[in-house]
């Protein structure tokens, strides 16, 4: 069941029940707009106030997949859930009504990977029959968290990424559903040093780099066991630094690269720099464009990989730098 | 494996190896003082910011967890942990250098619960042979956090909890040692509507309730059957609310508990009104208190419950109530 130095194969994989995405208007108008469950023209989903906003999402992204695996709130057991305001509240107050056990987390914006490797963990290990993964951003609320207030309108350089205003929600259960969780592999948190905020993708870099670097030993497998290495946010900085780091380490990665930033907007067209980020990037990314493929027998396999860049203002403003953390998590068409 | 509701009954229970303690002065001087690993005089632990002590802290309290057990870092595969800070920075500078997997968790005050009930639900499904279980807080990293500047010497009304300044981290493992995790319990997220951010004893004194109840329902137990239920830091104020919340089930609770936030100060001498709280409260009580005297034989069975207070300076501003989550540990002298 251990593989290796940091992996996980799961003898009775946990399959994906159900999924759900809500987006904001700017996400519905990229290239994934048409395959989100819900996208919401009013950037307050109905609330006064951002944070409420960010909750409202969380709680329309799980009833859809709770409806979407054909079950009710009472069936699922736990909840693994995370986002990227202090203190998690647009987690504690989103998910106060579902009344299920909270198990609550905080991966910055690898966050939806952690869910997703610990609500496998658990519903393999027989704890639960099915669990709720789920991880969410909003480009308003980060804002005010992280950097300026919007109405500022400052400048951004090229090498930053757009928060997602999104929330993807997946329902973990013993069998069912077209997608299977065969394994996880997890980095250790890793830095080079990058203390430019503006640039995650790049501080990212590394530990994405080493958790493929590790997940190919662990299983004993080259890159085209993928169809695709999916990574979270990294955006086209990040990308580019993933792969000159594993060109470094004998492993060529161009053809079977794609970054959940790079997808989820027209960079161009949308004057969002380098990409996409937040913990709804990559949640949203897979619930959009990684499952739906997967379920049509496109893709057979994929390793998805949400990125965090761990960081807070403090800690930004007190010098530190930027270390990177990533979960990685083995799909597989049943 | 499962009972009932919102338990787990582990087959393998997980012992617990090592533990590792380190407070600051004030709780050096307090009833618990003789039994912590470490007190520091230094409340900047030799860094030069409160967060990089808090960080310090846990690098120390993580290493003496690890030399207790008679083990290397390289001995153990995944640390569960986390802090009161926004985007959990103490955590991630302060395990960076461990250079370990990462579960980051947010449960407020419930975080060494938390982490205690991943750590060994992992443990104990054979995900790994070893993990590390720390939660920690620093009283100035708090109070810059959540309150006022520490120089404006801001008054306290007498149902205000001190955060505790410390850092306590378990080793688990599958055998050796002589106190092991029989199972644990988790709370819904619970409110009764409390908003006053200067009483978080009450506001989590429903989860608390919510949680002793369904670990006796789903093991079919009364509380006699723990030498004591101690939860995380109710203080006084919350004590008395959850006794009374337990009388209108018709539980008696009197005789059977004790709360973290109670054993850590002497209250009256040390000028902390309701109690200790934050991470580290429980986290070093556990390692100051409780392990110890079932080491020694003195007490078979404890009910662990760590309590958190679900809210952020953006929360309370906005209006919002303060939910309560816990988590709960089944310790047994094996």
């Amino acid at each position: 069941m251990i593989r290796g130095k940091a992996s996980i194969e799961f003898e009775n994989p946990p399959h994906i029940l159900g999924s759900g995405s809500i987006v904001g208007q700017k996400e519905g108008e990229g290239p994934l707009g048409a395959f989100f469950d819900e996208v919401s023209e009013d950037p307050f989903f109905g609330q006064d106030s951002w944070e409420a906003a960010e909750s409202a999402m969380q709680r329309r992204a799980a009833q859809i997949a709770i409806e979407a695996a054909g079950l009710t709130r009472e069936e699922i057991r736990y909840s693994f859930a995370g986002d990227l305001l202090g203190q998690l509240i647009t987690t504690s107050f989103g998910l106060i009504d579902l009344q299920l056990p909270l198990f609550g987390l905080y991966g910055a914006c690898s966050t939806m990977g952690e869910a997703l490797c610990l609500g496998a963990m658990t519903q393999a290990a027989g704890y639960a029959g099915r669990v709720l993964c789920l991880a969410s951003s909003h480009f308003a609320s980060a804002e005010k968290e992280f950097r300026f207030p919007l109405g500022y309108g400052t400048q951004r350089p090229e090498s930053t990424t757009w928060t997602v205003t999104g929330c993807g929600a997946i329902i973990l259960g013993s069998s069912g559903g077209a997608v299977k969780i065969t394994g996880v592999t997890h980095s250790k948190i890793e830095h080079l040093g990058v203390k430019y905020s503006m640039s995650m993708g790049a501080a990212m870099a590394p530990a994405a780099a080493d958790l493929i670097m590790q997940n190919l030993i662990d299983f004993d497998i080259t890159p085209d066991y993928y169809d695709w290495i999916y990574t979270g946010d990294l955006g086209k900085v990040g990308q580019r630094a993933l792969i000159d780091l594993l060109k470094e380490e004998g492993v060529c990665l161009e053809g079977f690269h794609r970054d959940c930033g790079i997808e989820i907007y027209d960079a161009a067209q949308q004057d969002t720099h380098a990409g996409g980020s937040g913990c709804g990037c990559s949640a949203v990314t897979l619930c959009a464009q990684i499952l739906p493929r997967m379920r049509e027998g496109r893709w057979k396999r994929i390793l998805f990989i949400p990125t965090g860049a761990l960081l807070s203002t403090v800690s930004f403003n007190e010098g530190q730098p930027i270390p990177g953390i990533a979960h990685g998590v083995m799909l597989e068409r049943v």
